[in-house]
């Protein structure tokens, strides 16, 4: 099997003859061969074991045929570095003992160091590219300052955000003091990636769709901006042709104008925007990525490659669209559909592209 | 006190000389005196009872000072009329028991009768008219096809909607069926709702953002849009002047397009969209009802009433403005701000109103 650089082509911007697929969360709990591992470990304990990280890893590269491998890892893994104590309970999710409340907790927050605090994921990401030198590209990431700053403020998943919110809003000197922290976490963080590795890097903004846009353009662009233009100026001394930056900001359909202020290379958009209204909107600049509904993959085959022609003729033959999932892949999914979707994305794009 | 008609003035898209204010669930859990009567009984017992919907009802009347009130009880009450068995588990909200999954499901499923099923609901509204007399405007409300037909489905809340997707892209003939139930139901209880005198009516289609924009129109619009316009024709005939109808369809910003060919009088919006983008999109034939995020009421009073002033210019003097939350107050909000917003919303508008 010969390199498949598909994937890092287009996230250049190049034009492809087809489009590159990935799914997020595509090393995960949809596949049998990924709960076996899982059934013997604990989720942070897999994180922090670099052979079990990259042996999941690979699972969708050699069994599902996705045209990049993404890091086996979670947006969290920093926070023990940074003095929160994470905990994955139970069918629960992320939980933090210690969120954050006041003005203290966020002066006692150190900025994590990625090789003395995740060493693990470097390493992981060393190995990986070792073992992908024949396969597809790989991709590191990491959350977002705000997304970062949700978890640790609230102290696990939500859909309110009401002490976080209410800090933004209540004391903008801890806030700007609390997202620097994160802001210098996610840099130190992703510029070792790259130093380990990773050939594109994204950075998650899960929970930005639950904010309005004037506390996003205030509060979260100008930390998310600094983040990406930092990342980027270090890929581009490490990596002559760069290290391109995938930035997605989940649920943020109505402010894609705000968020391609926040920069990077290419915008991760959500299955919930027409991928017509996506191409219009976004500037030509841009790559895009996305953007089927995960759910697609529990629709009839026919629907689903109905789905993924209409993702595709909208975007005709603009360079740099990477299709993905507009979320993470369900845990139910059947693995099946995704070889399905994939087989469907390569060959109708093959034919678009080409003009047919 | 005199009979505050603002907001039915507003609703008939009349040129006020200020914005009125409701907030949705305002009769709920933030307010201690709610409390006070929902440690006594049962959230469903509370819905079926009428003496109790309506002392709730008017809780924020008198105590917060909105400038409408909305009939205590909850978009579920019809199902089981339809033959669902519908409970409210301690902490978990709504679960049905019996969820639909097939499309000998969907045959046995009832089209509700709204007095024999839900008389309570008419018998609640009758009450609350004449308690109204020399107060404020009553609304009545429903839950939208889709969103009734995700919960029945689900069986729960969810933010996935496999089944719910599966169903509506597998088997077409079973979704109309089903769509088309849950459309006659609401239908019929809507318009019995107007009977009992409902001035205002809202159907909330509150899961409704987590479908993309091509199955939104072609599996869900064209039901909500038979349902509005025989709401719309029913109250016609049953008042002079008409009974306006407001459609919420809950993170829906990507597609307002679409949520405008689905009709109604007033479109809700949530937070998550700029004012003044919504303004621009939607006709000028739509009133507005919105849009600051709920968590705003954990904001100090200063940033509170920057946002508020802001909702407020972007409108202007555009006839048709029903200041709202942009979805529920949460039940952890100090009543005090509620107050507080509602008196900036009223001083504001009254001065941008007058061209001040």
């Amino acid at each position: 099997m010969a390199y498949n650089d598909l994937f890092l082509r287009a996230a250049r911007l190049e034009s492809t003859e087809r489009t590159p697929v990935w799914m997020m969360r595509q090393a995960g709990r949809y596949m049998e061969e990924y709960r076996a591992i899982r059934a013997k470990h604990g989720f942070l304990e897999m994180c922090r074991t670099p052979e079990l990280a990259v042996e999941v890893t690979l699972q969708p590269v050699d069994l599902v045929g996705v045209d990049a491998a993404i890091l086996f890892s979670d947006i969290l893994v920093s926070f023990p570095g940074m003095g929160l104590d994470l905990e994955f309970a139970k069918g629960e999710g992320p939980v933090i003992n210690n969120p954050i409340r006041s003005k203290s907790d966020v002066e006692n927050l150190r900025v994590a160091d990625p090789i003395e605090h995740t060493g693990y994921v470097m390493e992981a990401l060393k190995i990986l590219r070792g073992e992908l030198e024949h396969k597809v590209p790989l991709i590191g990431f990491a959350g977002a300052p705000f997304t970062l700053a949700s978890y640790a403020i609230e102290g696990h998943g939500t859909r309110d955000y009401e002490h976080c919110k209410a800090l933004m809003w209540t004391d903008p000197v801890a806030w700007d003091m609390l997202m620097t922290k994160f802001s210098d976490t996610v840099i130190a963080y992703l510029c070792a990636q790259i130093d380990a590795g990773a050939q594109v890097v994204q950075l998650f903004d899960s929970w930005v769709g639950y904010v309005a846009p004037r506390d996003y353009e205030k509060s979260i662009l100008p930390y998310t901006k600094r983040v990406l233009a930092e990342i980027k100026a270090h890929g581009d001394k490490v990596v002559p042709e760069g290290v391109p930056v995938i930035h997605f900001a989940n649920g943020a359909a109505s402010m894609l104008d705000l968020v391609q202020q926040a920069g990077g290379d290419i915008l991760g958009v959500d299955w919930r925007m027409d991928m017509k209204k996506v191409v219009e909107q976004i500037d030509p600049k841009f790559g895009i990525q996305g953007n089927i509904d995960p759910v697609a993959l529990f629709a009839p085959d026919d629907e689903l490659e109905a789905m993924v022609v209409e993702i595709l003729e909208a975007v005709g033959t603009r360079p740099g669209h990477i299709f993905n999932l507009g979320h993470g892949i369900h845990k139910t999914s059947d693995p099946e559909k995704a070889r399905a979707m994939i087989r469907f994305v390569h060959e109708h794009s093959d034919r678009i592209r080409a003009g047919a």
